[in-house]
């Protein structure tokens, strides 16, 4: 039960831009108990100035800032060491620069620096990249398989909550080559309608939105390249990754992602030896637990929390590997990552500030 | 918006073995409007004698009947046109032939009945079977595969929920020999918690079940093998099957199957040809709606309802496609098809008391 | 088991004004299967023109019509026998009358009708009534209530989700002056967040609503003084109706209102003595079920039905009566009762067109 | 942002009896968490010997520990010095006394030590107290209303998660004799399933208990006699409190409980006042938020969280206040507000060990 211990001394600043969704939300609970982290300034357009737990009312009595009383971002830059994106796509493209020549970290949780070549960038989002000088620095940030160059980086490229769960449930095969090219890959996934942001729409409208599972942006949703990229990089060198398919469902709950990814190992593999693999691929990482069976993951056991469950099982009928991952999105999907990326930066113990234990039932 | 005429004469008595089940229920909801077909008893052992209504309050003013007055069903034997079987496994193996020699035809939503081969059988559900005779004569009852079968039937082994989706999905494909059978099908699911029954359990009680995903018996799921069985029927004569692996999911709803099933084709299907054969496959058959791009299935469009909503996909990235379908897994994949198989078995037209719009929102 | 008999023959036709929302894909649902009352025209100014089960995926094949190809709904003037309403406040007050002089009934599912003086209308909707001589000759449309009246309506106004619950739960101790005056009506009471429409907004936004329960609108919610203005009606003339405080609470479900009314009694009122009095005021009433002890209303027993069901007792510790019904807000609270009040006028059985058996579980 | 400072030294040890519930679950989960309150044991009959984490996955990677390897707690006397007794009714009037008299201080979240009198509990209980010597020196704990008494208490009584929403929603107006004593005081509350145990059951089934709104134990709730008791104890001597109604409800949401208390005062009440009086009452208490017109109390506000939401406001046309209050069941409803009174106890801030952010969306 031991736990980080937790010096308050040597605080490091932080802001955060784009703060009227989910992830400001969950950065701002997560900062509020950092021991070494500490909010400096939050920026969000739609709230300039007002106090942030009157747009939040889980945060009252937690959080007594205010959203910065300033009109653009720019005028903020040299006023925190770490800086977290939280914006729409684009915006942290055009505007991390300008923080990260002021001196700061910058974690963006957008998209726009998690691909390393403009080239898949313009494919994937449609447009070049305003700065694409920064993105062969920047460093995709799961500090369980980059750990080393997110020691050194500056600029982090937060990832895909999807490519999350789907890379943590497959890099321990794609790191041996143990997957087999000729086969696709099969990545079917749920996710909680936190994922689709804080913007109101008829697909997440109550009444439809209960009771209800749904897949959608069938094929060609925007995690299936990340995911393809990532991959890719994990193989070892001369060696080449499987095709992937993506299938993304959206399901009643509002955190969560349950990833099940089906792939032909190159050879037999029997559940003893994928579990001791598994097990010993993630020793060293406080944040994945790997199941022992029978135990498969649930979402609701990692609610709340930076913890990614995995559970991996060989089918001998048809000759597969199934890996299972459940993460909240929210968290390990998106800003407890971004604050264990800041630990791994600052050369802090990967779990400060994240110790929430998971919220179940 | 016309419908079926409903002359009110010639109406087929119905009795319904094992009454305390969702299955049960639903086909206490679906005859309480039938036209044709009208309950005469229905048995449940832990219920003898006390009225419908009492059991199941939404009946209440709906359904008059009591629970037969008697300790077996035997008793009951020779007093209903057609027998429903909604019972655990093994039941429906012991005493369906007792009602089949009183001259009825049956109905078995248990999987007694869905295996040709006494082998399979014993295989998958590890027990040999009591009547082995009557397995060849048969039926598996999905009307849009085995229509023509099932005019002639008179015991029907109505199909597994999950089965039912996966391979109306599948259907239009394995007829015309369109799988590469040399690779694995995927078929990833996921079911409302109804599936599992009206037993309340752990994973079902409600504080752990709701905002939670879970994968379960993974693999070796028992509908994996009758999926399999069942495609192998599909495929024209000299060709094999794909295998395929089947990892279903509990998400937080009460109803509705969403099965996401990807295979690679024999040979690149662009979307225009994949929709022109689900349509011209499905054309005469009311129960299943091919939904026109951009439109992908959701469990609540068919909430309720018998319909089967499909969506297919070709992903060029992965060389695969992807098959996706939504029921209601109490109607079209438990009660409601099992009223369409007493349509089909009695000459009616199919849609004879299952005209339950589907409830949105 | 019966059920109403169905003639097909003497079809009445209907108009819908106010196509887009939840309320007319109520009446769509419920018309489709209609044996004398037939869709002839649907407006939806944000429609026009396209086909409805675009609209809505779950009439996909259930409904084949178009929203009319207008640009007003006068243009639909004279078309059609019965007009509903399903628009915002005020449009019914602008247009329904344009209806009525063309021979039409017309019943308004908005509130624009449902006061019968101008006063309480400009009172609680802050503006004059465009057609105030229409409101002496609307009846309010509760049929358990107003039958006789409503047997000679040309113009109804159909109730309000939470009223018609409350004024049920509570008109048998009314209507028998058995309310002591002196002491104020607490209706406390939940709804379905369907009941909010089908407009999306932060408030009914999935991740936010589930796993949450909300109060409203205390005090001052535009129910209350429909209630009290009702409950004036109900007592006997020269007795006098308690005030009324009315707390509406969202919890995380599609469907369903349940009004808890707690209510001190003239006298002492022993169970057996209430339950006496709701079984024979409701005898007639096929639409309300007095629930017989211990059994309480729970609003999915009557998910997506008609009925309105009631259960009553005596809190001899507090001295109060409380008084619980359930119904489903889009049905009997809305589509459901507009369609009955239809049949009240056209003198057919109350049933016909609304025998959906409640969808449980 | 700044929060309790979290020195390590001076431990205090803890024992949990009782440890298969969702409240000992809520223990474990703050005590992990607990800068000085360390857990020493947790003893379950059902899970002798076995790691606490593989009967609560969420737990794995936090919690170390094991059930106790004993057949009985008493076998644990003197081994702690906080015992936390989350068991069945009657379990802890059984062996708080062999703790209590090893030295140790005694929690217990049952109802065995909530009422003073030993006529009170045979009442409400149907049975007679086996210890009702105790009864007398036990402290009901609420710490905003009773932080006095506890802070040299050894025993206490936890309250009951409804007495907790509803005396915390009154109490200000009580302890001023502010409640006409004439006017019964409604409280209408609903209640996540959670509140119901972690036993499975019929009513708590998912596929029934979602979509779903029940009222159940009404009228004759024992949390009714426990909030009168309590209530008769905050109102000034001489003064007599209201009688009261309580209408539980359940709703289809994990936790939370929301509850609505109606009450006449004894002289009208504007808004400012009502917020003015309600605001000092709490001033010096870190768990209760009195929200700020217009904002409402709402359940997910308080997600996993120690915090007390409140909201008052007049109604002027009913003559009547209603007082809204949300808490998290199983916090500030139970192992919370245990912990909570053992913070007192001890002298420590009574933050320590509770600063859980809550859990929003």
């Amino acid at each position: 039960m031991g736990g980080v211990s937790h010096p308050r001394s040597r605080r490091v600043s932080a802001g955060i831009v784009g703060g009227s969704g989910y992830s400001a939300l969950e950065l701002l609970r997560l900062l509020a108990r950092h021991p070494r982290l500490e909010l400096k300034w939050i920026f969000s357009r739609s709230h300039t100035g007002e106090p942030v737990a009157s747009v939040y009312p889980s945060l009252r009595g937690v959080v007594s800032a205010s959203f910065a009383p300033v009109e653009e971002p720019a005028a903020l830059a040299g006023q925190a060491d770490v800086v977290f994106f939280a914006t729409p796509a684009g915006v942290a493209a055009e505007q991390a620069p300008l923080f990260l020549e002021s001196g700061a970290a910058v974690v963006d949780l957008s998209a726009d620096f998690r691909f390393r070549d403009e080239e898949t960038y313009r494919r994937v989002y449609g447009k070049s990249h305003p700065h694409p000088e920064w993105l062969a620095s920047s460093v995709y940030g799961i500090p369980e398989l980059f750990r080393d160059e997110l020691a050194h980086a500056r600029l982090v490229g937060n990832p895909g909550c999807y490519p999350t769960a789907a890379l943590l449930a497959l890099a321990p095969l794609a790191r041996e080559a143990l997957l087999d090219p000729d086969a696709p890959i099969v990545v079917s996934a749920t996710s909680g309608i936190s994922g689709a942001g804080s913007q109101p729409g008829p697909a997440y409208h109550f009444p439809g939105a209960t009771e209800n599972v749904r897949p959608y942006g069938v094929p060609g949703h925007r995690h299936a390249p990340e995911m393809a990229a990532v991959l890719g990089r994990l193989v070892p060198p001369g060696k080449s990754a499987p095709v992937l398919t993506f299938i993304p469902h959206l399901v009643p709950a509002s955190r969560g992602i349950l990833a099940t990814c089906v792939a032909r190992p190159a050879r037999e593999m029997p559940d003893e030896e994928l579990l001791e693999r598994y097990r010993r691929f993630y020793a060293s990482h406080p944040w994945v637990r790997v199941l022992e069976p029978p135990e498969l993951p649930q979402t609701k056991a990692v609610q709340g929390s930076n913890f990614c469950d995995l559970a991996i099982r060989w089918d001998p009928v048809a000759g597969v590997v199934v890996a299972m991952a459940a993460i909240d999105n929210l968290v390990k999907g998106a800003a407890g990552q971004a604050v264990q990326n800041v630990n791994v930066l600052m050369g802090w113990d990967e779990r400060e500030g994240l110790e929430v234990v998971p919220l179940y039932p």
